[in-house]
């Protein structure tokens, strides 16, 4: 019998905190010690609010309260915080003194330039050691095992997963032409944008829209993935989960003008994915459909002549934040990585 | 009063034909002499095909038949047709033999290289002599009046319209960088697909989809249209009517470095279309809300740096089918381009 | 030429507000002379707060002041107000004051007994003596002339408009069976909910589900248009405009146990609605998408035995909200009923 | 370690056959032995036709041919039918002669009326005698453990699941005034009506509509479940998977005119149901992403009066399908009924 680590998931009562608890409630060797959402909150059972979970999963949200950081070290080993960006760079520091580990799937800790967050997140950032000590967690990129013992895993975005999952290989070959800057449009369900109400994700205002052009702040993260400008078009999608994303590259030529062929890209990406149990190497694109409610990254690699296309799909609110939490979890903690995911 | 100008509708059971019908039912100076659906079927009221036009038109559609061609010369002035490409490429020569002037929405009559339709439609094209005759319909681009005296109008694809009118200002303006090949991605409808039972259309298995990517007819059309190579990407959306495309170029800097600013941009697509009453300029990328059942093309630009990201939307249906139609038909018949449009 | 109608829109930037102003717009014989969202809000353009009519319609819309009031007996000679309940009731009688006709798209008068607006509208109503004066305007069942020269119509509910229509023919008929309570079941668009951020209603929130069962206010309005006892289920569904409603009752046998037939039902609509443009009779049950953007109820029957089906179908936001009161203002003006809604 | 059950799954290729399979794959005590789509198919990996399934399920689907009947005595325990009602009748009674339990989830042993099967299905049924053998296997309201000793486990249409589960507690309560016809109004998602092209359930044509109104083959099997006439209209939803059910009645009153208030009401529902894991009483009405991807029903029951509106929902797939399918297996042989569902 396995010992049980104890969690706390912090924005239990979001999309991606839900999303969390559910995962790691069916976990063998996990306990969640604690769900929480905002302070000021009524407790209430997590199937209140998430109907489908009744008869799966009992849990009660409380309110969050910060004085509960000093138990912190006695109560428990880990804590997820699926929290507003700024929540999690105030309480990330002070649970990790606390000498929990912490899996954040905000962006208060992507960014290595410090003064990327007053542009791009709109406040100060006070801690930018911890830029330098987070692990940036994408498993399939980051394959060192000494990279997941650092305390604090900072969760790529949701886009960045897609696009950085589908450009890394060909970028890093060396194979592409550098006059071509990358392209990625991709495409979001609503659930992207949190739980809570507004105009603009509002049932009668969606449909399809590209927004923030050029201006995203997943753009630098991007860029700082995968060392390179690139052009970024994010869309707002009609549909709640998922995203599909498309990139675009184009091969260089050599002295006689001749650019590798498809098999030679398609091995670049057999070689860095085909043993990776969160992605599948796909001969269609994936649509949305395929890829919700999964915790699976799927890749489509299509060449023609210098052309190159990757399509990239994954559920947002899985692979994008909550499932790649518990991989990453998991490879902290000498789990197998799909552990609770399938 | 104004004489009426008698058309000839074929394949007006289909989601475009029915579109024309809807369109040249509330034009002043047209009378519908004649609707048809394919040879074999049998005759039916327009609105048993779509209730929703009960109550606003009135029109039976009748089964086509080849002989009906000896009367064309006397029946009617004008032929629209909204067939398979194949149909029309057969039966465009047989009509303008008769005198009549044609207004094809396929494919049929697209491409300059009459070696790309084996290759992109599946046929071999009898008739390249019309390849360089017919008249390329895209009016905010061509916009010789002569142009649309010519007999035999081929209107464009529905994503060649929203691509095409997206790129060609910036392309032509000699501003863009030529080592960065362009790239357009775009989300369609499904009633692009037209109007026909397919698992692949059925509405279980429709959610956002790339398809064709890189091998799409489309591309061609555009590279055609736009002198150069490019990347196109086509997807399958979920939404009934609409595209969106994103296209994506970067600007040459000049010998100092300095690349154009967003004014300088807005300006070439301020004067490509500030006076086109089918264009849209917009200050936020459309939706598919804002175009869906509108004859517009709304096209949004966003500079950073030297990237360049053009956003346009049409319905597909209209724009990029049936009102581009009629467009071009009151153009070639002197009539306000937008009559019975809005 | 016609003299122009001067009238003002309040409650111009929601859903049905915005549509009116799109009808009225086109309406030969009406000046927009205002268009007024609430006090506070800055002036727009209404084709920024919907893009769609970019290009169609301009028309600023105004912050509302209540010191307007006294401009509207010189200013307008018809006001529709598309506000909120309790607002409708607090400015229809002001403006009634000013010799202006009010036509009132709130519930604010429709009910008769002045008791139920503090248990269904959430407010104690002051002026019961409008309650007698108002005209409950639903055209093709109050076909009096005179009614139409009220000066304060009261719109029915979009559930009422269909339930009441669905209904109405055979329930006067004395055919039905009384110890049977009719039944009516409704979904509705989310457009219902109006213009405004609610967790409810936001994107990832709404899929199909049935909502304040057998506690609606429509409930009240629909046992007062019938005049008998009836079960209400409204549900919403997940779409953005349009209502289809399922309303049931069940046949008396005579003496003999003969229950009236199929046809003799039939007959009964036709009698009733056979010549009423704003209601097309179909012989299949509609769908949404028959109905949506169209001023029609579509009407479907069915009969086996006893059991008698009707299926209503019309867009909530047009023959439930803003075309059914130009047809109303129609009617007060003369005017061919349809003027300015095909 | 248990002993495994060898299974085989017939219309492995459809979508209840797909979630069957993905069921009892993961079902600690089956084995599936074979999964087969029709005759003359090619043999495909049943993740080629359902790309979500990838890493989570390997299982060639092969093309079942007759001759492999006589296999089935010494490869399987049990088969399960998710095909056409004809094949089913025409396949079920050859398994069961070669001593295979037969699961079947087509309508072709669900009416006790044989003469019913022309009328409604559409073909003479040949085994009239297994009409009385079969157990109609609804869990929740056939609770004798003999029932599942039947050779042939004959599962409820999704519609009667839906229904039957939300009437039965109190209209075999005696507390239902019998002057008033039960009424069901249903909404049902596409993949009700199966995995095939078609174009009324072509993405572009579906929108809310109702359908077979009161001449639906689930009218009678509800009957015949309820012992009583009733009225039911169901119609098709714009959404994939999941059915919401509304169930009206009225209550009787007594001598004093008294009748049973809500808590009567709601006791027989905790009584009927209140021990049953697939089926969650809820204090709000489902809506549809609450069940879909469950293998519960959730009910939901208001009482106004006399008045009563039941409202029931479920994954038709799921509970309406593949998973009660399941349940009904485990309850044969001896394990928990929700075992493998959760």
């Amino acid at each position: 019998m396995q010992q049980s680590h104890q969690v706390w998931v912090l924005g239990a009562s979001g999309y991606s905190g839900a999303a969390l608890c559910r995962i790691l409630a069916r976990h063998p060797s996990v306990n969640i010690a604690g769900a929480f959402s905002s302070a000021g909150s009524s407790p209430v059972e997590i199937n209140k609010l998430y109907p489908e979970l009744s008869g799966q999963l009992e849990l009660m949200v409380e309110p969050w309260c910060d004085s509960l950081i000093t138990e912190a070290a006695s109560a428990v080993d880990s804590v997820f915080l699926a929290l507003p960006h700024e929540a999690s760079a105030f309480l990330a520091p002070l649970l990790l003194q606390q000498g929990c580990r912490v899996y954040d799937l905000s962006g208060a800790f992507r960014l290595d330039d410090v003064n990327n967050y007053p542009l791009y997140y709109g406040f100060e950032h006070t801690h930018p050691e911890l830029l330098a000590a987070a692990n940036y967690a994408l498993p399939e990129l980051n394959q060192s095992n000494a990279a997941y013992d650092a305390p604090l895993q900072s969760l790529p975005g949701c886009y960045p997963t897609a696009a950085t999952l589908a450009l890394a290989p060909l970028l890093q070959s060396g194979l592409c032409d550098s006059a071509q800057m990358p392209v990625v449009t991709a495409v979001s369900g609503v659930s992207g944008a949190g739980r809570k109400a507004s105009l603009t994700t509002s049932f009668c205002e969606v449909s399809l829209q590209p927004y923030a052009v050029l201006t995203h702040r997943h753009q630098i993260e991007l860029e700082q993935n995968l060392k390179c400008e690139l052009i970024f078009v994010p869309q707002l999608g009609n549909f709640k989960r998922g995203i599909v994303a498309t990139a675009v590259v184009t091969l260089k030529a050599d002295a006689d003008g001749r650019v590798p062929d498809k098999a030679v890209v398609e091995a670049l990406y057999q070689q860095a994915y085909g043993h990776q149990p969160a992605i599948r190497l796909r001969d269609q694109p994936a649509k949305i459909d395929d890829v919700a409610h999964t915790p699976f990254c799927d890749l489509y690699v299509q060449v023609v002549g210098r052309k190159v296309v990757i399509i990239a799909a994954l559920d947002n609110l899985l692979k994008g934040a909550a499932s790649q939490a518990v991989q990453v979890f998991n490879l902290s903690n000498g789990f197998d990585s799909m552990e609770a995911l399938l």
